[in-house]
């Protein structure tokens, strides 16, 4: 594994690889080993092309756990008004010895793009409506802290599936680990070619819930409220919110996921967002192992530790 | 003490622990020590909802000092736009382990709000027109350097005392320590409550500088020049401003502070700014050493090696 | 040399050091020492006035990989809303004991008149058109490296020479090393007081070429194109674009430079700009020695080891 572009790039050996890596660094940093010297020396660049304070804010936190320096290149400075594009962002930052680069970008496939051109590790934080794999392997990590195993579990994803990228890396990655998933979205908003994907689709999240383990409702993206094909967001509400009728038809141990940042009241009640079984906060502290395990992965060569730890193991 | 949310917060005694520790780690810095191990492995993040580059990186420059990780969490990104609140904010960062949430947001109250929400120390660097804590403890810092004790110590502040968060832990903080404040303003600019702050008020300016020790002139808010209530920039000046004839009405002795940026020729002539009785530039100074002082207690934890020294000392 | 304000500033002598530092620096990053303790416990602000994601990395970079703390003073935000100018903003970096401070401004002279109020050293980043100093140190490395010495070499610069810190720094510097300069522009774009430069002047490059052992182009700065005095985007790259035609009109081991970032296809095609004969990421890579070799002199002190290797050597 040279750089994680998608989920789809994990094979169940490597993705089990990177849940327990990130196992491990979460014990340590539970048993207050806070700072790794890992990637002393070694630069991640942070190349986001759109703000997502919470994502990059989690890389940034991981990279500098990990000793290496940060770098935070936002794209929408300078470079971009005087005509640079990504190819020459690229060989600036290979130039410049970036160990690896983390990317957020509008387009899909820009992370693919980006790793013709450096060699530094690129890791995907997010493509257009493509993938977002580190998001899938927090949730998946969260999933087995909660539930172990992920053979066999029913998952259920609700929302604006067609922009979701975080929906589309959880299909693939949890159909890798062995999870049954169902897509559960308006009709206008199931991407035509769902029938390729290894998942169910249904339209009635009411029939769904009693077979569902863990629920994962998608961030629904106001801004598109005002297409034609989107519901309104009252519409929305009652047919796909989370609230506390709903909540009552999972079964009593099932979980209930959301990637952040949500929006109480619409796609999820305040009451069963603060639920003993909702995973929320826990999805942000996963996603901070798992992010450390993919730059340690990713950055730390053969010569590491833990790695060899691993290989042992 | 858990955080830092007001000045009202501190008791004698832990003021004068901030403002003695300040002064160690002033005493350390000036003898080349510019780097503390004390919080590394230890996360800081600057949750800034208002631009303010000085004290931003005041606080970033003393958590880097005590070798911490820090973050910038700019809350004005995609976060703010994607409809997230502050507790969904506060969420995130406790869930990312934030050991320390330094916060300036323009609703007062907003970090007694933090603090309900995370496990960490919250410090307020600004909220609304409430508190201002470390500038307050800054200007103490400054006048004990340059006066000694504070008790008896006769301090006038001037200017828009309304809106102004400097002057109300100012006058809390100083009260504490045994000085005695007197606030001049314009009748309108002048809190309906200032009664029941530990304080005298006037509205000559000129009858109080020869009973003064210290003169502390507020930041002129321009854009507030524009309100009703308040006197143009021309009455401003010649009324409040400090120009070269009512700095020699003072004391020979007297100091003269400003908590920056100030407006030179407004609130305060250059002459009077430049002159070495003023401590503009000492404040910035001392402002780290205090926010070092700061963010070591409320982070170092009673492990720490200088606390233990200040607890036998 | 306390400051590099200029390429004037430098003589024969202390340029060598600084690219001969640099070289070291250079090989030592490439036996994988990554990170140099030197500048441990010093604080490198970047003030930038303009926004410029490649130089401000290029400095943060190389500050961090000789451990010093970097802060980043965007000069963008509320201290500029508030009235607070330049020497308001050096006198708080003094106090908060800022050790070096790399300024980019818009007006030419910024970083003369901010190292007047600062003790710590100040580097200048661009100042208006008037200076960047490190692009012409980091242009002379790369001619060293491709081409050895400096002496008597050739080098044509092209383009808006009047608008361009980098042409000028470059001409200077380029006459210090003893290297012979030609600058081709259009007659509108040559500065009037050219005739005091140390270098020669021509219109014709296709006169020049084959005369040519290194060929700098320049930026061509878009957003000037709408001026009266600037040619046509078509115009310009047709009588001074360097295209497949010009570029073997060279000497078969000249070589060819741009600063970046660059518009492929109008100061230079792509073809030209890929070949192994262009040194653009070179200069790039390079940029980052030759800074980390700029702050190590002005802030490293005598007691460097380096330095104290170079001084025996």
């Amino acid at each position: 594994m040279r750089h994680l572009l998608s989920a789809e790039d994990l094979s169940y050996d490597e993705a089990i690889l990177v849940l327990d890596t990130a196992k491990e660094l979460a014990q340590l940093s539970g048993r207050s080993v806070k700072k790794f010297p890992t990637l002393r020396g070694r630069t991640v660049v942070n190349l986001f092309y759109e703000d997502s304070t919470r994502t990059r804010t989690s890389f940034e936190l991981a990279a500098k756990r990990l000793s290496a320096d940060v770098i935070n290149f936002s794209a929408k400075g300078s470079s971009v008004t005087k005509g640079e594009g990504l190819k020459d962002s690229a060989l600036t930052l290979q130039a410049m010895g970036a160990d690896g680069v983390v990317i957020r970008h509008s387009a899909s496939g820009a992370a693919h793009r980006l790793a013709n051109w450096v060699d530094g590790a690129v890791v995907n934080a997010g493509d257009g409506t493509h993938e977002h794999p580190t998001q899938a392997l927090l949730d998946a990590f969260t999933m087995r802290e909660r539930m172990g195993d992920l053979a066999g579990l029913r998952v259920t994803i609700v929302g604006d599936v067609l922009h979701s990228r975080v929906a589309r890396s959880n299909v693939v990655l949890l159909h890798t680990l062995g999870a049954e998933v169902t897509l559960v979205a308006p009709p206008t908003l199931v991407p035509v070619s769902v029938h390729t994907w290894p998942c169910a689709v249904s339209y009635r999240l009411d029939d769904v819930l009693p077979k569902t383990d863990v629920v994962m409702m998608l961030r629904v993206q106001a801004e598109r409220m005002k297409d034609a094909f989107f519901p309104t967001a009252r519409e929305y509400s009652r047919r796909y919110g989370l609230d506390r009728e709903r909540f009552a038809k999972l079964p009593s141990d099932a979980i209930v996921m959301h990637p952040g940042p949500m929006i109480r009241g619409m796609e999820i009640s305040a009451e069963v967002a603060d639920s003993p079984r909702s995973t929320i906060t826990e999805q942000v502290t996963n996603g901070l192992s798992v992010r450390m395990a993919v730059l340690y992965l990713l950055l730390g060569g053969s010569e590491s530790a833990l790695r060899n730890q691993e290989a042992q193991g």
